[in-house]
């Protein structure tokens, strides 16, 4: 046996699960196919298996084509919403009488039963990933379909918890950062578009620029949001004369003033989830 | 303005949004005192603001002796249940008309405050430890209060979201690992006693033993779990010879067999959270 | 006493090395200042004051003009050469008696004292790098002033000492490497010239195109060489092909040659320093 | 083609190398073969051979017994000495006329061939470590044999240019530190030596102790010298108080005076470079 990495013994692992499912029952058809598995997802008990499972319905869900993923988002809505006849036992139960218990299970039953399908496609491997890239899908149906806004609700719900700003980190971006990120940086720039790696530089390379970034563990190197600073020695009147390429930069000592002059969310997957405010409220 | 480090910004945030309060009115004894700031903790719009918070409430919480950490969880229990009267009215909306919009409502109101309240203390700089931290005092107080079942309920549902196996990180343990961390792993491990470094070393450094551990980014250094391997050319019939210090260690490259003889959790605090299974069910 | 770092405890040594001397004394003018501190940096025997001396020498040195840097190199010439009253008399030890002693004596007497004194300044914080580039500026004079290749051949015999190909690091570039380092390569390409970033990103990027880079510890990502490597299905015949933006890609498993179509030294102050025949050899 | 990591790289360059020669004809007995192949290192121009001479000579090197490592030093002695012919010639051309030329030639003529044959060694991966435990064979032998003091001035000589203090890396000494390193550094302690792993904590953990090493980058983990510090409010008059595990231990804040208690040198292999000495005065 060759000495085993951390990658080869999770991969081992997902094999060892995936070998006690016959994945060949899975053979009509993509759509059907992807139900097929979402349902055994949510019935099955052992992660093992879950992992394996996770990792087929992210594969097969990105062979969808445009139409496939819009069918596949319905059965979502209309086959993993909560669980009607516990609800009514549990509503039942609660007017007989209040109790956490009784409370409790009025929470559980009315829990949309996509809660736990995204829970377990997070089990797979880069499976945050492969979330956040299918709510991106998703809100593109959801524009000519406003009957998914519920499953998007559960997206949210999910990320918003996922996402929570206690697990992001922030990370100063500056010309020691990588390519790979600048880039991204610079794509995702709203407010103030980045022309090219010229324009990047200036603002975050000299002495009285700053540029932050937060990251979230599980989406390594994929910026969340990003916000760009100005360190200036008065409060900012005009956003020109801060993106003049002729100003000439203070040093970060001299500074009295921190003008958050652009904030833009990297993730469309991630829209409306809450970390943005939070910076927005310190611009 | 010195040149701001990440941790300054990020102070400075959590300052501003202290300023922001007005922290004195919670002068009155450290319960009320904890009371009064998780109540504005919930209410508050501004997640500036809601670090701030959420730090004083960690370190108020902190400052508690056991009977008052009881009568907190007792407050938490009373006070940031579901809201019954929004329940209820969700659930006759829900009997007039079943709907994604009536049976979401209820889901909602069904919710305990707690879940937000949980989700809000973790803004503050290492709450997700302090969360787990408050968890061992509260299993405490659960042994002898069983009122305290459904607080502890959602202690869970919060952890099983934010620990989901999705988000752990696997490492190697050896002997490049900090002595931190094995000191972590010699008192954690709850199968097979570890009795000193020696024994410690002769499970982690001979070329035919490995050992891995979960780790969660927000929790740094901190393992969650780990489990022992030993790498050998037959099934194990007994534990005796693979930790036998008279052994002769084989290569990794003739063995056959991966014997997980050991699984131990490292955090009392998220006991019964599930990563745990995931990896028995490899045993 | 605050939490000391590692760079407060640099400091404070350097500090403490630098009170015992009396640096006010070197007040009259540049050059004449530099060659008593170079002096007496040749002559202490402490490295704690080496350390502070060493410091102030780069300092000085880099407030020189153009002129005076040259007169500088002149009197690194004549001030530091080797020690020809112990070498006569080495040399007459010597002829009265060959032995390994004697033979070391001659050896260490014709030893010009630049070598040491290019050891000592090395002490300084950043030192390497700035020797290296006084190497640059003495490199220029050189053209002018061929009386000084003697000076240039002692850098050259402590470089080749220091950059040993044993002591450099290889590290794959690609798209992930810092903006900085990639900038350094786009600059440094000698052979043939990348025009932007999107041509940078042709030659790093895609699956059958490989760079690394030769970087030294002590000039942390300054990158002293790198090569540009296309994995192909056969010989290059034409470098055309190569750099054609039209090509398709294959993969590196497909690749049964690997070209090295360019390297580049990206110093110019360790020019004709060895370790660039090594990989020009491997071309 | 697998995708070739850093070292498949540095490999086949070596293999490349080695492919260039015919390492059968060293077959006639493993000292014979180290001159041979010494010999061969030292005439050839090629450093990709280089690179694989050089790992041959260590590989064989490492197959002698303690005998055969002595008259492989003594052939070191008088095998790689200076040219003497080319050393008189030198002399003569210095004596018709003085000037850098003719010093520079008797300083390369004197030079034992041996510096060069030890930076080519370095060539190999590992080559830096190799040459250091060589050291610690050769200083055995010294003690029997004097004749070699002049073998071991020239290990000196080219060590400390390798070590200058300048390429030497601080790095603090903590409980994060790698047990390897920990273990290392309770090995090597030799002014107060540490009993147990409970002795290491209680001078690296406590808030009023420190420990810092020196690395050089080409020994990765091997700590070269460390140094113990204890922050006190006042100079230390006995070592009792400061090892004594009943005192309480300070803040570092309260700390006036910082205690350099013990240094200890961990690499005989290096015994006598001077990097120690520096630290030592800053005791």
């Amino acid at each position: 046996m060759p000495n085993p990495s951390i990658r080869d013994v999770l991969t081992t692992l997902a094999e060892r699960g995936r070998s006690l499912l016959d994945l060949d029952r899975y053979s009509s058809g993509p759509e059907k196919n992807l139900t097929l598995l979402c349902d055994d997802l949510l019935s099955m008990a052992g992660e093992a298996s879950g992992v394996a499972l996770a990792k087929q319905v992210i594969v097969v869900y990105r062979s969808l084509d445009d139409a496939q993923k819009g069918r596949f988002f319905q059965s979502m809505k209309h086959r993993y919403g909560p669980d009607e006849s516990k609800l009514q036992t549990a509503i039942r139960a609660y007017e007989q009488g209040a109790s956490d218990e009784t409370l409790n299970d009025i929470n559980r039953a009315s829990e949309p039963r996509r809660h736990e399908l995204l829970r377990r496609l997070n089990l797979a491997p880069g499976g945050t990933a492969a979330l956040v890239a299918m709510r991106v899908d998703l809100l593109k149906h959801l524009r000519v379909d406003s009957s998914l806004a519920m499953v998007d609700k559960d997206f949210q719900h999910m990320f918003s918890s996922w996402f929570n700003r206690g697990f992001l980190v922030m990370r100063r971006i500056d010309w020691n950062t990588s390519a790979a990120i600048l880039e991204k940086i610079t794509q995702y720039e709203a407010v103030h578009a980045i022309r090219d790696w010229r324009d990047l530089r200036g603002r975050i390379e000299p002495s009285d620029r700053r540029c932050y970034a937060f990251f979230h563990p599980a989406l390594e190197d994929e910026p969340l949001i990003f916000v760009e600073v100005a360190l200036t020695t008065e409060p900012a009147r005009a956003i020109g004369p801060i993106l003049s390429e002729e100003r000439d930069s203070i040093s970060a000592e001299d500074a009295t003033t921190a003008v958050f002059y652009s904030i833009s969310n990297c993730q469309p997957g991630l829209r409306g989830i809450s970390f943005g405010n939070f910076l927005i409220k310190q611009g």
